[in-house]
């Protein structure tokens, strides 16, 4: 069990960002991910095929035999973790409750704490994040700010553009009259643009980067589990090498473009499957 | 059969445009549309998916009693057109050929014709439009440009905003050069940015709306085949009144939102759908 790679599936490229995260911080394990390109994206589709799409490709990657599953996708996260759980028989960690447990615990110094979320229209309308956040801390101060351009800006690469600096400026000059302590970067393709993010905002912001925090919970879940795994980290493991293995459900090129754009290097292991039915394909 | 609906398919809500069109050219006819928001977008995924949505999407409205198909998605026009035509039995115009050749007569006075088209990656990748204008012109000179994030834009309705002005300037630097004497929007999100490209472009450059010419060639080709709806126009009629009837296949409520930016009002007859094999639902 222990040398079971971990799953980490998402709609798309975003939860690469993830997936760096917990390459990063478990260099000893080895990953499947699966990006569902063929029915990206999920934000703005309701819970029910949500959670349906999730399902699958949940029992996809359990079918491959992985040892815990990470949902990188925030909106996944938000509708379909129960249903997931229900599903399969193996530890499911999303991204919303490690973003908004890691926001509380920045700020627990502090005696009234205000956090600011920042994520898509539909993980802002879910409440997910302002939830997991209650949760956490009865006092904390919310805050949150949907940057629905902010994914195609990050999958164009605009990282240095006057044009994203000034919708940036935008989307979170409420924010800036808030003034948060912390600021939760509510959606995988946001750490992509962390860099103009946190120059609108202000070096006293302290951004969270929700899949930094989901990799510290599962670095935490594997020890505790003794699912670890056990041989020595490999000096030369590098992302996207030939340990890790990447499916998708459609346009393998356009993922491996992005993913370059996101990682700087291309997956050695792609191959896209089909994950729901064959009678769909009929 | 004459008083039957013409039928519409989009990807998602873009093609509310051609929508739109059509319902200004011809004010007599019946309009059922079909947003396939559970699985838009469709320019990033492959022609075998492309296809088999597009058959799918076209059998849903076949079913429902139409004497003729617009496909208003520029992909699905792009991709799927022979295949479509293969499985159901109705005349089918898309959007790329039309668009195509109203470019290439707008320009026909001139000895050395320049035609610019703007599209999204994929349909610019397709090569579609380039072919169209070269089967109706074998001395047009044709440049294109990908202009990936104008569908966000379009869909925030960030018409006026100087940060769209401002990558309308740097998409089209490389065709001002080129000098077009028209330009096709050849996606149908664009109409919505209508203002911003002429600007950019300069007066100067006649745009081509495909929607506005495939509404054209549906005029044509209604009066061709002795289709035309008999009744005469109905002063009252207006978009999207109860006489038109609007499909989604996901989350319907954004749709109504969108549909309220882009034509001013919501469908008063909207209904979500499924229209793939009932197996991929179990």
């Amino acid at each position: 069990m222990k040398d079971r790679p971990i799953g980490i599936f998402d709609s798309g490229v975003g939860g690469l960002t993830v997936y760096r995260a917990l390459h990063k911080r478990l260099p000893n394990e080895r990953f499947i991910y699966l990006g569902d390109t063929a029915r990206v994206p999920y934000g703005t589709k309701s819970m029910a095929t949500v959670e349906r799409y999730a399902i699958e490709n949940s029992q996809f990657l359990a079918s491959r035999g992985i040892k815990m599953l990470v949902v990188a996708c925030n909106t996944a996260s938000a509708l379909a973790l129960p249903k997931i759980r229900e599903k399969i028989g193996l530890d499911v960690v999303g991204v919303i409750g490690p973003g908004g447990r890691k926001a509380v615990q920045m700020t627990r110094e502090q005696q009234h704490s205000k956090i600011g979320v920042i994520a898509t229209e539909a993980t802002v309308a879910s409440n997910a994040y302002y939830e997991a956040i209650r949760r956490a801390s009865d006092t904390a101060e919310v805050m949150q700010a949907a940057c629905p351009l902010f994914v195609p800006l990050a999958e164009e690469n605009w990282v240095n553009e006057p044009e994203t600096y000034s919708i940036a400026a935008k989307y979170l000059a409420g924010l800036n009259e808030f003034r948060p302590d912390v600021l939760v970067l509510g959606c995988t393709h946001y750490p992509i643009l962390r860099s103009v993010i946190q120059q609108t905002v202000g070096e006293n912001v302290k951004l969270v980067d929700s899949g930094e925090a989901t990799a510290d919970e599962v670095a935490a879940l594997l020890d505790t589990k003794g699912l670890a795994h056990p041989e020595a980290a490999d000096q030369e493991r590098s992302l996207c090498d030939d340990l890790d293995h990447f499916y998708v459900t459609d346009a393998a090129d356009r993922f491996a473009r992005v993913a370059e754009r996101f990682l700087g290097t291309k997956p050695s292991k792609l191959e896209a499957v089909e994950v729901y039915g064959s009678d769909e394909l009929s």
